[in-house]
């Protein structure tokens, strides 16, 4: 082939990416729009609009033309490193994609409104049963689509592959096994042996507005860009990249719980940093994505938890948080840092604790894996959810709204998402390893304000590549070692063991 | 032709609407969500979107099946009335889009972003000379437009037809000169003759949360529908209806004049209604966007100024104004409406009083004309734009951001719109005569807090048909004759003399 159709094969690629971006686009707009903003009768009309620009993107991503493109491209040595893992992923796409026939993709388009809808309205009644006709329709389309992509050991595995590349119910249990084995006792230990921090200080009335100023200055602390992103309120907080230049943050606030729209912004924070953080050829190679949902989620952990759970950090917005409610002007820093990290099986999983949270994902994996096999009935959910949160962490829910209702994620189809929670927090911790070792004096930086320091770090190693480089692989690069547990085990239990005092 | 054929030509011409509609609402919330809640630097990205997608909606309204199905369509006896108007609403669009060739289009709905951008940075710095250039490419285009559509005497005509279906210059001017002739020396006789009410009531300082709160409250009562609908803050107020039962109204707030927020609720609350209360049908036929850009507004008028700025509205409204602000609690409904009535030459349009607002209209009107025809250039536009404030109002805007920069509409090209809010006027108070004889225990309806019945004359006579009418046909249809300026001029001499205490 010569040089010049080479060229011109990807400029039309290019431009085909393009055409799908500027729907991509719309569609993100369409959906923060939908859960910000959009009245409540809005949704009939939205859902016909979603359905039909999802059936557009869909005809694009398995247009004929972006397979003759993607079959001459991926036999061209000249492409740069980001061309060719736009290849590489949108060929998966499209092999993907095409393996589900059109028609479906709509209908499951317009149900997945309509499921969020209902969903939305089953946790404000606490009652499963508004939503169980339709998540009943979304997991038959879910295990529909697994057939369709196929898989060699387990249907979930075929999910899996669309947020963690390579990750398969098989590998999963090689994780999730030891790292139960070693999280439940300890969190029995600390119940038993050890003495839990006072969260009385951060409980009380906390005034929704100041906590919605309070999470603007948290954001600007950390380096997000409001002239490129936006916060708004939501039911359940979600970061989008509508854009390049447009990446907005969502969250919520609990009067009660100071800690529920901090740590909330923090985290939806870290993704914005890492869809920020990009430049915009990876926006237009369709790159933005990141590495995988696991990763993505490891830059939220990163900054939620492994910088605003530290007390580093405490050292510096203590006063900062006086600033916006006087009742702290007295508290230490020590005492918010203990504060926050209060270690306890609770009901909600984006409310848990770093030693707790991982359970709450085992739980929805297993659930979630059982449901694609057909081993449990979407009816016979509930019980199965109480279930297993008396096994994992000894509580059982009071309602549905507590309970399996808590997640928009199955509302909307994205199952094979949960284990993406767990994999960030494993992400991060190794990470952090490899941070600690090229800033040894990070905790002074962060003590006096300088954020900067970890914040460029994770830019330059993690949010600037996006998508280019698989998780293992991007792991590989920039901690020498693929995804190890062992991190994230270690950092628990020596941050939980001093703050709960065990021996 | 066969019926079965007809039927199927309906179905396809339906579907093809359908398609159109599902892009016009996207292409509504990109434009709603690029004044209310997007970044700054968002306005790269969304120009593309816009773009591409006002091509595609154009390419829609040209397609060669649309123009078959309406040759068709035109000639089938056994249409209902709303396809009929659809169909001549469809064909009329029709032919003034294919007159415009597509490149063309694209290019200006991407410069159009940009020059909406540029307005508001030029606003902020009251510095005409920032907007000068887009503005110079946006008057540039709407004379190429003009030019492509044809007219037979004036090019300002083949704008106006875009915005208010018959209208030509000749004609406005027809209506303009006694309207002057009239408003004029009346404005001049309350200054020299009348005695001006007291409207420090009204001014001080008003929390802007407060008057956030105010608005809604306002809207409730005049019927609007929170459940189909938004409130959100913007720089320059506006209603879209993204889709049926999704209409949001826009507002701002002035923390130092409370009736700027009040009147603007109310004024696109009365906009809102008109959408509110028309039937799906007329949606999917692409009626919804009423019978003329005049007839929509003399429903916002209607409400703002027929209901709002009338005593009996007041003897309602001053113990709910009291109840957010305590200060109102001994100021009486007659001192109130007498506070929101002052005539005084002002620099702002949508400040503006029932009997200076035409003068505004007037000389928008004669610069968007003199534009368009290329007698004035629009680097002297803020010259003009000062001398004819001095003519027509007796005062000088201080700088651009009061004069010249003050209106959305150039920015985003609507050349010709400007006339469509004097007619509102007039249209209204034609609209009020007959009212009042259809209801003659209005105002005491009014004074106990029962707007509906107002709202449900509008709502049977003007928004249940839409579009389906056009402006001379619906006002034949409800008042017994076509737009008579008399009504409007005999509506504030009588108001403004008794105010005033004119013999």
């Amino acid at each position: 082939m010569l040089e010049g159709n080479n060229v011109d094969t990807l400029t039309s690629y290019k431009e085909h990416l393009k055409e799908m971006n500027l729907l991509s686009s719309a569609l993100a707009l369409l959906s923060w729009d939908q859960e910000t903003y959009m009245p409540s009768r809005g949704i009939g009309a939205r859902s016909q609009v979603t359905g039909r620009f999802t059936k557009k993107l869909f005809e694009l991503s398995v247009a004929p033309v972006l397979g003759e493109y993607l079959d001459a491209l991926a036999a061209d040595g000249s492409l740069t490193l980001e061309e060719r893992a736009s290849v590489r992923d949108m060929a998966k796409e499209y092999h993907r994609q095409k393996a589900i026939p059109p028609a479906l993709i709509e209908e499951h388009a317009i149900v997945q409104s309509q499921s969020q809808a209902a969903w939305v309205e089953a946790r404000k009644q606490s009652d499963f049963s508004v939503f169980q006709p339709l998540l009943t329709k979304m997991v038959d389309y879910a295990r529909r689509f697994a057939d369709y992509y196929g898989y060699e050991e387990h249907p979930y595995d075929a999910l899996l592959e669309g947020f963690e590349p390579g990750m398969t119910v098989k590998q999963l249990q090689m994780i999730i096994d030891p790292l139960r084995q070693q999280l439940v006792p300890f969190m029995k230990r600390l119940a038993t042996e050890g003495t839990p921090p006072d969260t009385s200080v951060v409980e009380g009335f906390f005034d929704v507005d100041k906590q919605r100023h309070m999470a603007r200055i948290a954001l600007d602390l950390i380096g997000y860009d409001f002239a490129a992103g936006s916060l708004d309120d939501v039911a359940h907080p979600f970061t989008t990249a509508i854009a390049f230049d447009d990446v907005r943050v969502t969250n919520r606030y609990l009067e009660n719980l100071l800690t529920s729209g901090l740590f909330g912004a923090l985290h939806e924070g870290g993704h914005a940093l890492y869809n920020q953080g990009m430049p915009e050829n990876l926006y237009a190679l369709r790159l933005s994505g990141g590495s995988s949902n696991g990763i993505h989620e490891s830059q939220s952990r990163m900054i939620e938890n492994l910088l605003g759970r530290d007390l580093p950090f405490w050292k510096h917005f203590q006063p900062i948080l006086a600033g916006v409610f006087p009742q702290f002007q007295q508290i230490s820093p020590d005492v918010l840092y203990r504060a926050v990290n209060l270690v306890a099986p609770s009901l909600i999983r984006v409310e848990a604790d770093e030693v707790t949270y991982n359970l709450h994902i085992m739980l929805r994996a297993e659930l979630e894996a059982s449901l694609i096999a057909g081993e449990i009935q979407v009816a016979d959910l509930p019980r199965h959810w109480n279930e297993a949160m008396e096994r994992y962490l000894g509580i059982t829910p009071p309602d549905d709204a507590r309970g399996v209702l808590q997640d928009v994620h199955w509302s909307i189809g994205y199952f094979g998402y949960f284990p993406s929670y767990m994999l960030g927090n494993l992400y991060a911790a190794q990470m952090a390893t490899k941070i600690r070792q090229d800033l040894p004096d990070l905790d002074e930086r962060i003590a006096v304000g300088d954020i900067h320091a970890l914040t460029e770090w994770v830019r330059t190693h993690v949010h600037r590549s996006g998508g280019v480089y698989q998780p293992d692989e991007l792991m590989t690069r920039i901690t020498g070692a693929p995804l190890d547990a062992s991190h994230f085990v270690r950092y628990v239990e020596e941050k939980f063991s001093k703050i709960y005092g065990l021996s």
